[in-house]
């Protein structure tokens, strides 16, 4: 077989791998928008089956022997040109796949959906010693996985690596070491802050089907596409790309909020559009999904936060607000509604967070994961970390482990590596945006009369377009000239709520 | 391998089947539901990815072998036993799946995929010569495929045998020739009544929510059952069977008529109601499905019309339909709204059709595709003899062949045998109903008061808990005690007309 054959041979079986994958994405969307409560077993043997059935297709020989015989071809000359990067990211995953022992994957899988349910019962009762030897468990297992996977310097990369590809310890740690003590100034000087908005400008009667007139509108004017999308409502909101014309998007709407569903519908949306722009003749294949979870958020979070709660956005927005609210926003002002969505103050769940404080529950997250992963702390005093640290950066201490460290259900997933994905996304949308508006020198004053287009050009030109080609750390440096920096992202919160809270 | 082996190790191949065809089952749902328009070519090869993948794993010569070892093991004493029946149903369609040769399977597939853009332009244009070239080819394919399935008297056979496995023209032809001169008899003597409902009483505004609620609360009522099912909304209603505890139903509202929508969901709540009460333990085997499309159509139609449009179930509904449309309902008579909704009237289109005047659009097509399959009428000749049989049978005569031959899609889909599952549907309906009613003497009379529990139940323990244990032919004779004949339906038909129409 010539390499263009085996080339082409090769695509074609990943490619159906793809396609069983994007079947099981429309049950799994369907599961969690409209599926009857009684389809519940039968759609877990679907999704099993498939995953079972992409998972065969995918470790099968052949897969192995096509890669290796490319690569022997020599034909690849450069991993960052269409063929280069889908052949690096098949083979990384490839590796990956096949170096994992059935048993393993079972075992991870049953500890994890045992440990699901016993950490529900222990944030319930705040009871971390009972979800503690489910902790351990993982952690060990885990570690297992992560020599299975191999990786150079520690095992964490391993596990990151599942997540954001070729992201180490080393490369994110200095960067969030160095955000976390400026953020934590910044944060205290916002507290410190005797200005408060007021909130009851968006804590009030919102109704629903307004809400969702009015999101969807903004949805559809930031870009991203109802032809090839669309909203639905569900209780953990998500976007999901299906397939090639097939991208959708949910949220959850508060009748007596605002800003849930809006910004809410933003951030799906902003996934929903880099989903929208992937290239679509490389669907199935590398080059035609999306480069990593951080990504994936700097997307969403750029299109919430650096445009959605921006002053120009609102120029635009606001007038519309009020006039499809006019109980709720006719007599309001403008600067008292800007200040009204950015109100900065900390608090304990990390979901309910605010743009600022969020990256600290995450930063704080990521280092005690990191610690008790490497063995430099024990699983057993992860309570006590949590709260001394808590305290450090956000000056205010759990009550107990329930709004502590039993708070999120990622843990008794498995899922160690996978919160630093939400501090990285930030940091990327920061850095893209001030890249952006170097290249587009009036790009905020587009906003301002509705124009987002050239917003979203610029993400599809320097982002969307290029699939996996380059991984995160490579792709950052490309689009925006720069490694990773905390920069762009802290003097765009110092700018923006020194001007709100003045200082 | 033990016979016992043999068989477990078969149905685990089996069920596999059947778990690929409930995930192509959630992925037509959603096609016809909720999917973004953009989403139609992905969509498209998903489900051509599934189906092949379900023909490729049932196809396996392992399930012949398997098959073969069981059937000379001599352990199956019984064909209408569990194993019996699931055995003898693989085996009809294992045969049937390896008969064909792929060639001939793509060539019906690509033909009828022209031919249906053909159709649709020709109706259009009444203009059947257009179509005709693609008929005769589909005739002519057809005929292919029905030499390599193989029957005992006629080609025809083997078609019917898609739809509704072992009918036979012979043993079907017969009674329908005599339900056909009975009821060309009945229709005459109601065209010529004086007596004609005032119409006006369901062809005004009703609201579309409060239909939703009330075609909701009837469905929950006759037994179909919201946990493990839902209603939406589509251009064309269907009933999907997904898998255990979940199976949906769609209907299209029309704000201007309340009988459209409302027996359109008592319709697809039969369907969803059998569907609901196949044995679930045998799940993905022929032991856990329908009998056949005329049986599935016996189901709907029981609901919608003998008990849906009969005088004790409503009068319990009626009363809760004036509640809910004070303003079109509030003074209408009791007899006129249930002469309204079973007015009776020949018309040109089959779909519109009543319950009495529809079974002669499909006997008409009965023994036309009956004819030019067999060869004794040449395609370019079906339009001439369509409007003379049909002036014969109706009384009028279609004024184009877009409001005569053209009307159904079906032909150009190439589904020859199809039709007569509508009036076998009926027909068995009529003798199922009257055989309830003759073990439930109080049957309908618990129809008054809201209590639609017995005739589920007689559904359930004489239909529904067999799956396919028996062929519909043998169905009938087990659960009523007698062959299949027009006899009840004509019974049924002459009692409740002659009292509305006065004869």
């Amino acid at each position: 077989m010539s390499a263009q054959d085996a080339l082409k041979t090769l695509y074609e079986s990943v490619k159906e791998v793809g396609i069983i994958g994007s079947c099981a994405a429309v049950l799994g969307w369907d599961e969690r928008t409209y599926m009857p409560k009684g389809g519940q077993e039968n759609r877990a043997n679907q999704l099993a089956y498939l995953s079972g059935l992409a998972h065969e297709k995918f470790t099968n020989e052949k897969i192995g022997e096509l890669l290796k015989e490319i690569e022997a071809s020599g034909q690849i000359k450069d991993e960052f040109s269409d063929d280069g990067a889908n052949i690096r990211e098949i083979r990384n995953e490839y590796d990956k796949a096949v170096k994992v022992p059935k048993k393993l994957v079972e075992e991870i899988t049953h500890t994890s959906t045992m440990a699901q349910g016993v950490w529900g019962e222990a944030r319930e009762n705040s009871d971390f010693p009972k979800f503690l030897p489910y902790l351990e468990k993982l952690v060990k297992l885990k570690r297992e996985l992560a020599e299975c996977y191999g990786y150079e310097k520690e095992a964490y990369d391993a596990l990151l690596d599942d997540y954001e590809p070729g992201a180490t310890y080393e490369s994110i740690g200095k960067v969030f070491e160095a955000f976390r003590s400026e953020l934590v100034d910044l944060v205290a000087k916002i507290a410190d802050s005797k200005k408060r908005p007021d909130m009851s400008i968006i804590e009030q009667e919102y109704a629903v089907d307004r809400q969702k007139i009015f999101g969807e509108s903004a949805a559809a004017a930031i870009g991203y596409d109802f032809g090839i999308g669309r909203l639905d409502e569900t209780t953990h909101p998500f976007c999901t790309g299906i397939g090639p014309g097939d991208t959708r998007i949910t949220t959850r709407f508060n009748p007596k909020h605002l800003g849930q569903a809006f910004f809410g519908i933003m951030h799906e949306a902003g996934h929903g559009i880099y989903e929208q722009g992937l290239p679509t003749e490389h669907h199935g294949l590398p080059m035609g999904d999306a480069v990593s979870l951080g990504i994936h958020e700097s997307q969403s979070r750029m299109w919430e936060n650096l445009v959605g709660r921006s002053q120009p956005f609102w120029k635009h927005f606001f007038p519309r607000a009020q006039q499809m609210f006019p109980l709720a926003l006719g007599n309001v002002k403008f600067d008292d509604f800007l200040f009204a969505i950015n109100d900065v103050r900390p608090s304990l769940i990390r979901i309910e967070a605010d743009e600022v404080t969020y990256n600290l529950h995450i930063l704080l997250r990521f280092e005690i994961e990191h610690a008790f992963f490497k063995g430099d702390l024990e699983p057993k005093d992860v309570p006590a970390v949590w709260n001394e640290n808590f305290k450090k950066y956000l000056g205010i201490e759990p009550p107990d482990d329930a709004r502590g460290c039993l708070q999120d259900i990622h843990w008794s997933w498995g899922m160690i590596g996978y919160f630093p994905t939400y501090t990285l996304g930030n940091l990327y949308s920061a850095q893209f945006y001030a890249k952006a508006k170097e290249d587009i020198p009036d790009l905020e004053s587009q906003f301002e009369i509705g124009n987002f287009a050239p917003m979203k050009g610029w993400l599809r030109k320097h982002i969307h377009i290029h699939g996996r080609r380059y991984r995160a750390e490579k792709l950052v440096e490309v689009a925006t000239g720069k490694p990773l920096s905390h920069k762009p992202m802290m003097d765009y919160m110092r700018t923006k709520y020194g001007e709100l809270y003045g200082f």
